[in-house]
């Protein structure tokens, strides 16, 4: 098997219409004039690019990282017949409004076309998924001059776009950046400054690169709240919208990633000359608020993509298992009996069962949110929508993290399935393993989102978002409770979401008490618990539809899927989740054993 | 930084002289002749050779891997210097008696040295370890003419060596390997068959490559008894010694990893025209047994590996952590205010933590199995040498396993500290990270180790072994409760010890009771939680040393070490071992989540 199937449909199609209720989206006046047969096509057509124009060259873009002669960056051919594909079956303008020249399409629909074009190549996706995420920044937070500029050629695959966030001596500390920017007469701004690891940072895809990069404009304040935003384009662009004068941004050098190397990794430099020239987005010192204002955007992007390279493996490790014999059952003594398949032998099914139950249960989790996302924009009241943007909010940290983590330990399992074939590059598995192990690092990395997530998400509004969130998990159990297959899951979640809650409110006891740096040391292992909580509860909602079904008349094939569905339901809530016991002691007593280790001593 | 330190001195120190009692070897008959100073200066020779002759190419052997012209493998030049380097400097014949041409030095004090080498390079270092773990076996069991001929240039360096078990239709069930040997009159054999995953299986290092090969000889008893094992060199040698026609093996192909680039992967072809001459070692059909007896040496060889890869991630992410300025503790608002050096954050406190207490954990785990290995040859009286076999024939499954899992995911810690930095080749813990991908697959794989443990280490005579080691385990937290620092974690290893107990019990009381397959099931768990209780006891005599150097005076740089092996013991007993008590409950409840899970359900 050369290519490993992307994804699998019949999945999908569980997520979007029996796990979440998609098909009620066609009820809201924005997609009245879709149907289930357009959603359907328009993931057909993104599994049909995927196919034809991303998979043929995963493994050739990683073989063939991009190069850069002082002039030009290099990329292998297939990336370009990739970027027009996409452009121009039109996903670069898929979820605008008709009247914006879009498809107006749902979000989620979306996402989930898109998982196949990951799932195919996630390196060559970069450059459409950071056109997408710049281009909104624009949509969202710029004056009708920059949007009747940018957009189109963004739309339409002319221009591409990035998000220079990150400086050499700051990543996680974006209230710390240097660049500058300076007030120009005419109204713009020249922008000083190095930006690092900026993704699509520079290549030859399109005409143009439109950066959006983070500032202090002079005698800004300090910290994040002195933070602009600007939009500056690789070349300047004419009011007639042709592509004028090269700016002052240059690629200062490439950088060699361990995976996703077909995507480049940049160092930019603005204003080496005279000053890169750069146009503020909405207000000043406000740049930080409209980035983050994407971020859950951008989140639910990296969760998915790390899920997709956990279900690759997945695929490609289930088939291997299933076609190669080897050893016999600790039963079996006798050496001249038929060796079975590795799919037979316990440990494998494990190693099978863990990928399972973590890429399908971080699938669930991502469109979930995505679900929430559609619905915090397009729902029928404003407390719906209110309502739903409160529970994404405070699940966005475990949406990028948990896939992160865990889609990174299922490429791990696929490796180890294959064995010493697992190890090398003439099988597709490594690769996935390399691609994935950026994810708990970029939007976010780890350590932040746990600070995040218990200093500010799970505190915010007077714990609105988590109230609202151990609501819903509290009627699931209720609803778990009616049928036999799930009733004692039921149970093991509200044993989980009771530890859940007293190990909150002993950490939220320290905030306010002086205690903050003692509360905030361990608050990656309240991440990681939360995620084991969060992503039970969702196993076990996939798991009342399974048992659901599985009460009606079904074909074989249907009911293999829904009992597999309940199997790693089974394998999460009896194998994963119990892990939270130790968490929640190491929690609530306050343990200091990080936070008291001293320099020194190491 | 470009280079990482290698290891630590002191800690090596620390783990030869006041963890073990390496001293005390000076009184065995053997080492008379030695003397402390003999063995520092063997070290600080390896240390050396490792600095000059290894560190110098690790990273420019990743980037360019050997290539395979169709006739000849090409490695970088700096291979063979560092092959050279080794040879000369005696450590092919370290471990042999004066009387056969070596220097007679005790086993734990050469793989402290050879620690350092494998730390500068592991990938070159896979030259010279197989060249000693082949002519071992040639030692063991070779008849009289064989060790002359092939010992001699094994131990100075002009033939290497290799160990040819797997074959691409068999990786871990050995017992279905169908390479042969047909009986020639001459006395010798004709080897036919293909081997794969071959570690340095060909190369231009040496004037001939001794491959050890396990074969079965025609009309021999279907499985693990009906293998042989067999000399087959590159090139036939002359009864003088001298080199002669090339035999029929041939270099198939070469296999291209993740990591451990510069060691050749390859697939070998026997006999493809009219059979490779080998030579029969031993008695027939006793190939395997004669391998198994070398392999807890192998064994501990891989753990140390997978250890000092940790280790060098360790140190690198050590020195980044204190060197980097990057945000504010929680506690501090003021964004003018002076950032930190990441050190200072309690969740790269943890991630240092957790990478020590791996690592240092590792390497002490694998000195004791050093040391019991010693002991099983030169200890005084029979009884001792037999209860060190014992103990680590028990232990060999953890001490291969744990630090292969847990050194990887020390490396993937020493990547998160690094952020972006991590993720790139311009850094070197990445490769860390590839390389040791390496272990958790040869060697036997961790869910064979496992089935190992579980089936045949712990119930062998009479579990005879794990009673031994349970005693010493009580001895240690007897000792460690007269001591404030150790006290509670005393009590920790002990209840821990009960419930493991309890777990091996009622695991053990299935094999009898025809439910062998439910019962070995989850041996893959079981080893983890053998590992934790019995790295928890590795910490816990550590840290009964520190707390007894810390009652004395010492200057500020001692007592910063001790507390350093203080806070990892407790690291290690409050944050990981605390895992077991979910594992137990698993166990002990026989689950058979992952047992009857379909294939068709996946």
């Amino acid at each position: 098997m050369s290519q490993t199937p992307l994804l699998n449909d019949r999945d999908i199609e569980f997520l979007l219409y029996e796990f979440l209720n998609s098909e009620a989206l066609l009820e809201r006046p924005r997609y009245q004039e879709h149907s289930r047969e357009v959603f359907d096509a328009t993931m057909a057509t993104a599994k049909t690019i995927a196919e034809k124009y991303f998979a043929n060259h995963n493994a050739k873009g990683d073989a063939n990282e991009p190069t850069f002669d002082g002039e030009k960056v290099h990329l292998i051919p297939e990336t370009q017949d990739a970027w027009n594909a996409f452009a121009e079956a039109g996903f670069l303008a898929a979820h605008y409004d008709f009247e914006e020249g879009g498809m107006q399409m749902p979000e989620i629909i979306l996402r989930a076309a898109m998982s196949y074009v990951s799932a195919a190549n996630i390196s060559s996706t970069g450059y459409p998924f950071l056109t997408l995420g710049s281009a909104n920044l624009i949509r969202s937070f710029g004056d009708e001059a920059q949007k009747a500029k940018y957009l189109p050629p963004m739309m339409d695959g002319r221009f591409s776009g990035t998000m220079a966030l990150t400086e050499p001596g700051q990543g996680s500390a974006l209230a710390d950046i240097k660049t500058t920017a300076k007030p120009h007469e005419d109204g713009s701004y020249r922008i000083f400054g190095q930006k690092m690891f900026i993704s699509a940072g520079d290549h030859s895809l399109t005409d143009n690169i439109v950066h959006m990069v983070l500032a202090k404009i002079e005698g800004a304040p300090a910290g994040t709240k002195g933070i602009s935003l600007f939009i500056c384009p690789k070349f300047l662009v004419n009011d007639d919208g042709s592509v004028g004068e090269r700016n002052d941004v240059a690629l200062a050098g490439l950088l060699h990633k361990m995976g996703y190397r077909n995507t480049t990794s940049t160092v930019l430099s603005f204003g080496e000359k005279d000053g890169a020239i750069g146009y503020l987005v909405g207000e000043p010192h406000k740049g930080l608020s409209y980035m983050f204002q994407m971020m859950n955007e951008a989140r639910i992007g990296v969760g998915l993509g790390a899920a997709v390279l956990g279900y690759q493996g997945y695929n490609y490790s289930l088939d291997y298992a299933r076609n190669r014999p080897q050893g016999r059952l600790p039963s079996q003594k006798d050496p001249t009996s038929k060796q079975v398949n590795i799919v037979e032998h316990a440990d494998v099914r494990r190693m099978l069962l863990a990928q399972k139950a973590y890429v399908e249960g971080s699938m669930a989790l991502c469109f979930y949110a995505s679900h929430l996302f559609e619905d915090s924009h397009t729902a029928t009241t404003e407390e719906e929508r209110q309502q739903a943007f409160t529970l994404l909010d405070l699940i966005t940290p475990m949406v990028k993290s948990f896939p992160s983590k865990y889609g990174l330990r299922a490429n791990e399992h696929a490796i180890q399935i294959l064995g010493g074939s697992g190890y090398i590059r003439e099988y597709p598995v490594e690769q996935y393993y390399r691609d994935n192990r950026l994810n708990p690092i970029h939007e976010g990395a780890e350590g932040i989102h746990g600070l995040d997530l218990l200093g500010r998400k799970v505190p915010l509004g007077g714990m609105a978002g988590y109230q609202a969130l151990k609501n819903e998990m509290m009627a699931t159990a209720e609803s778990a409770k009616t049928h036999g297959e799930t009733a004692d899951w039921a149970l093991a979640l509200e044993a989980g979401v009771a530890s859940l809650d007293q190990t909150t409110m002993s950490l939220l006891g320290t905030l306010g008490k002086g205690e903050i740096d003692l509360g905030m040391a361990n608050a990656t292992v309240y991440l990681d618990m939360f995620g084991r909580v969060l992503v039970s509860w969702i196993w076990l909602k996939q798991a009342i539809v399974a048992a659901r079904a599985l009460a009606g008349d079904l074909h074989q094939d249907e009911e293999n899927f829904y009992r597999g569905k309940l199997q790693a339901a089974q394998y999460y809530i009896q194998w994963e989740l119990p892990e939270i016991d130790a968490q929640a002691k190491l929690l609530q007593s306050l343990d200091d054993t990080c936070l008291a280790m001293q320099d020194a001593w190491f």
